[in-house]
């Protein structure tokens, strides 16, 4: 395939791509580069439409070179729905969701587990292992079992609970940890190190991102390669962000998008804002969010190890960084499923308080296309959702509907 | 649209499609028919390949006339997976799976939802009632929130609790019953019957089917418009097994698949298991099965409105009805998860251990092409799965890795 070298976004150091290589030497993870003169030769849009609707539809810009080695449940090409109802309600005439909950276990991390096991497969990978917050722990698990890898997982006791069922049901090797993700990154450096396994945590390993990435390239390629004007992302370490950043710059060396490209927003909890105290700072990088917690567990990442690229990326497009409290994310993902039909994350609702709040502020115009990135299905978050329905015995007869308010 | 009339199947009186109706003065569900002359007249296969990965690219053959009254949330499109690791164990070569849990609310009631709430928001529907095992009801609740439909759902107290949630966050008006399916249908009759409420109910109104029977199109599509051997479905109303044989005789019908159908095999629990006892009696209908009970919770119905149907489809295409015990299915779960990596609910597992047991008997031969249809995510169903992860506290070491089986 069409990949170069993994370089260093920090010191600019290369590495081969046909070696498994971690941390840049100076501590920064590393990104796949591409020979974009070839893949701008070897791909087309035309080609890209005629294939199945999944992200291997962009295996020119991804990092396996057997076709062999993909191990692949049909994730990707996510839909992109139009949220008119609720766009009526905020004034707005061109808000969308990109919903991941529709994807193998039902997140996003479905994408970078696809890629990054297949390209561990590739790699002669044995035995990974990893730090989550749940959802990317259960995706890896179940990859991993497909790929004959053995997985080793180490989540926060607190993490929502169907992930451990995930992990559980796929053979992977589970520990909780009585502490947050955070805490479970050091075991997982440690286990690592004494046992040479391949460590799979969030961007020391450079291909996750390359699955992440693929949101970008759906997005430029559902909007008929017309870029939209504001993306929100729920933003834990990040990984997402700095995909869809890096996929619209290879878009756009390839010649396949122009102009400016989309003003990414970093979406927060209150409860854990790194990002956005270093973006109102103006830093380059964050500070150790002390005591962090949310509802929107996914993004409870006190330092994520990326905030750099999260926060160039920030920069670079002229976007912000909002933290939305757990009472707007919680109000909002109730308007998203009652207006909308969506039964999004916490994560996701976020993304719909941040928009409300930006609106308000004037920073996003009511005609502008905002694409709210959904990270996971509300399926996975039923505590998220009080229901205390009336019991009835057989033969009852229903009560009168309430009226509608 | 191309849709002609409703027709019973039974006595074949016919209703005109523009008025809304329920069951046929006989008693039966009525069946959409269409114009087929007109349709493939005025549908390629080519055009449907060039429109999006949702059900919707099959819109000559769906019901609704007027593209504004679609109520979409990206469903249909699901992936096709060969499982080739599982298929070796087993000696089989050609194993498939059609993995409905990735779809919006994450099981195939979606797509039921998406077409039946489309066509009774053309209708002129205001306010409609179902009784539900679970998952109908959320999907029915999120596309009915999304239409401006009032939603009145009642499930049995025993149900799985996430769609609860699903209703909740709808806005749906939710009721359990202490009984089965059959207690929660006697009790929406009644309130349809006093409130003049739109009847959802399973087959009580005859555009659910339309939606489900996209997956018979989709299978089709999928296997380059050639049939499969088998397909095995998780039989509880039977709406989808009804569907997949309506859309294969129509494909046929506009002459774009030939030959012989596919076998259609209806999956049941040894726990309630009428269609099967009434195959293996060689009826035409099924009798109601008392004290009914099983993990598949989704097909706990102890007599379907439509069982007649889905005899019909079994026997006309040389098919067989299996029962399966809620032992061989949760093996049947965790042998999809940790060889496929596919979480699967226990309905679709069922249609693993019956694939099993049919090919030990004979009744399929391993070189055979073979669908198992999974009806929903496993994700939905975390009860099924038992996880006692080791609780470690920040700062400890793994222990070593417990050596591979």
């Amino acid at each position: 395939m069409f990949t170069s070298r993994l370089e260093c976004p920090k010191c600019s150091a290369t590495y081969a791509c046909e070696e498994i290589h971690h941390l840049c030497t100076c501590g920064s993870p590393l990104l796949v580069r591409y020979d974009l003169d070839k893949v701008r030769e070897n791909m087309s849009k035309e080609k890209v439409a005629g294939r199945p609707a999944d992200l291997w539809r962009y295996r020119e810009l991804l990092p396996v070179v057997d076709k062999e080695n993909i191990v692949t449940m049909g994730e990707g090409m996510t839909p992109l729905l139009k949220l008119d109802r609720l766009g009526r309600e905020m004034g707005m005439t061109n808000l969308y969701l990109k919903d991941e909950g529709v994807i193998p276990s039902g997140t996003f991390k479905a994408r970078g587990a696809a890629v990054g096991v297949s390209r561990a497969r590739e790699l002669g990978v044995k035995t990974l292992a990893m730090p989550t917050n749940g959802n990317a722990g259960g995706a890896w698990a179940l990859y991993c079992a497909k790929a004959g890898i053995e997985c080793v997982v180490v989540m926060p006791q607190d993490a929502p609970q169907i992930p451990r069922s995930e992990c559980a049901i796929a053979n992977a090797t589970l520990y909780l940890v009585n502490g947050l993700i955070s805490d479970a990154g050091k075991i997982v450096a440690q286990a690592v190190k004494e046992n040479h396994w391949y460590d799979a945590s969030t961007l020391k390993e450079p291909y996750r991102i390359e699955g992440k990435k693929t949101m970008g390239l759906e997005l430029a390629e559902q909007f008929g390669w017309e870029m939209p004007d504001v993306i929100l992302y729920p933003t834990g370490g990040g990984v997402g962000i700095i995909g869809i950043y890096k996929a619209l710059n290879e878009l756009k060396e390839i010649g396949w998008i122009q102009g400016r490209l989309p003003r990414l927003v970093a979406v927060q909890a209150t409860g854990c804002a790194p990002i956005v105290r270093a973006w109102e700072a103006k830093a380059r990088e964050s500070e150790f969010w002390e005591n962090a917690g949310t509802c929107a567990f996914g993004i409870t990442v006190p330092k994520a190890i990326g905030d750099f690229l999260v926060l160039e990326a920030v920069y670079d497009t002229d976007g912000c960084a909002v933290a939305i409290s757990d009472e707007d994310t919680l109000a909002a993902e109730s308007m998203l499923a009652s207006i909308e039909g969506a039964f999004v994350c916490p994560e996701g609702a976020a993304c719909l308080a941040a928009t409300r709040q930006l609106l308000a502020d004037g920073w996003i115009d009511p005609n502008e296309r905002v694409v709210l990135l959904n990270t996971g299905c509300g399926i996975k978050y039923p505590e998220t959702v009080k229901s205390n329905p009336p019991l009835l015995q057989p033969g009852d007869t229903l009560p009168e509907l309430p009226a509608s308010p």
